[in-house]
């Protein structure tokens, strides 16, 4: 296997793959050498674009750290989180949509109450999130496990802030035997994704805006359900159309309520799709 | 732009990058998101197996420091290095080849004058390095910048041992009025790539071995010529038919000779394409 030129060399790669005990693995290799080598010859990279690319991705591991997920947010923003959730959750109609993790959760939340202030200090206009999980059967789903994560009115996450001595804007709660929820928090507000990194000299680059649309996450786990990453939008917002990450849904959307006595209220119910 | 799915993401993705001032980088990232974007519609990534990618890439790029650079690493084990060096050294018959750069090279080397031991207290077989540097007419190419670097006995280059005070197997000559270098050295080893990184447990998934053919790094640079970034392979040596980075050229194999003097001796000469 010598003198290999731009015509051979890919399937000479790939024949090296071939000893590749699982065939998981080997087929996820060979078609991402494909596709890698299929861009190479496509754009005929040149040798100082390889280098730009490999200090590029140095610099997103770099970048990452206990605080900060830079591959997850480059993952957002070329569209390959997204496309991900689509390719996994094809849902019965009547299931809450799925979409993107992001690179803001934190496992181990603590676990609250009913009627706890998630928001625990995080500054911003208070509100009250209530709703149901179901089953698409319409049964109330009991004891699923709730995390829910936001931004707070600064567009920051807890993560994002030095020195916090409590995680704030983040818990994790349990639905009621007829699958009920509710907590205090502050309203989602639109936030820029981290754009002082690498990927953000991209976005600058191609004159792309950082924002997202103002959202709550959530992920609900309950035995006999798969379980759902998603996010809950807020009516309104101006970047409901160009998320940076392409991560809207329109049956995601829905309406942080003024009440008559000045309150604001969210109510959103969400419904599971049972395991197979 | 809401409610994307794996139909229509891509598209999308594209048309974000539309406002991109810079028509070749617009049509490097297009061409990169389609090809991403097609390996995981094509093997239908899973969550888990993105999940996977995430984390192996933060540990590539948390592997790279200083002395390591593991992103060349992967990039070399997966041919796309040597994929890039075809497609952008298409030199006329006569001229040496070009080969991959590797992760081992360092700028600002110590130039040495000719005859130099080059090794520097680098363990193995002592051994003279001779030749010319001509260009494709014959000419002889005087004062271009010549980069040698090498893998020492152990199969180490410099910067993999701790706390050396100076460089080793690694210096920077200039040819002479006749194109003439020579210097002196330790005889080239095969080595194994760095292997305890997640580049070695990608080649241990697959059943890869890390071992490369031994060889000299030569960089030469001379005004009025195109730079040639190449090796010189040993010939006889088991790995010539299997480097784990794919980039052996029959061309670049020459004999290290045993003198009847008892001396070692490599005679290699360059031909250098005329830059356009
Ligand atoms: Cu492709
Ligand atoms: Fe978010
Ligand atoms: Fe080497």
């Amino acid at each position: 296997m010598r003198n290999l030129n731009q015509d051979n060399i890919t399937q000479a790669v790939i024949a090296r793959l071939a000893q590749t005990p699982d065939p998981r693995l080997k087929q996820v290799l060979t078609s991402l050498v494909q596709h890698l080598h299929a861009f190479a010859r496509e754009v005929k990279l040149t040798e100082a674009e390889w280098a730009y690319g490999i200090d590029f991705l140095t610099r997103v591991g770099h970048t990452c750290d206990e605080q900060r997920q830079e591959f997850i947010l480059l993952s957002d923003t070329l569209g390959l989180s997204m496309l991900t959730v689509a390719l996994n959750n094809h849902k019965p109609p009547g299931c809450t949509e799925a979409t993107v993790f992001g690179p803001f959760h934190v496992e181990g939340a603590p676990e609250v109450p009913h009627g706890a202030d998630v928001a625990n200090g995080a500054p911003g206009r208070p509100c009250e999130v209530s709703g149901r999980v179901r089953g698409l059967g319409g049964e109330p789903v009991a004891g699923a496990v709730i995390d829910v994560w936001q931004a707070d009115a600064d567009g920051l996450y807890d993560v994002q802030r030095e020195g916090l001595a409590e995680p704030q804007g983040r818990a994790v709660l349990r639905s009621d035997a007829e699958g009920r929820f509710h907590f205090r928090s502050v309203v989602a507000e639109p936030y820029p994704i981290p754009n002082d990194g690498p990927v953000g000299e991209m976005l600058t680059a191609t004159k792309r805006h950082p924002w997202r649309p103002a959202h709550l996450h959530f992920r609900l786990q309950a035995p006999g359900y798969e379980t759902l990453v998603t996010h809950v939008f807020r009516d309104g917002d101006p970047y409901l159309d160009s998320d940076a990450v392409f991560g809207v849904r329109s049956s995601l959307v829905a309406d942080w309520v003024e009440q008559p006595d000045g309150r604001v209220t969210l109510d959103f119910d969400f419904v599971l799709n049972p395991s197979r």
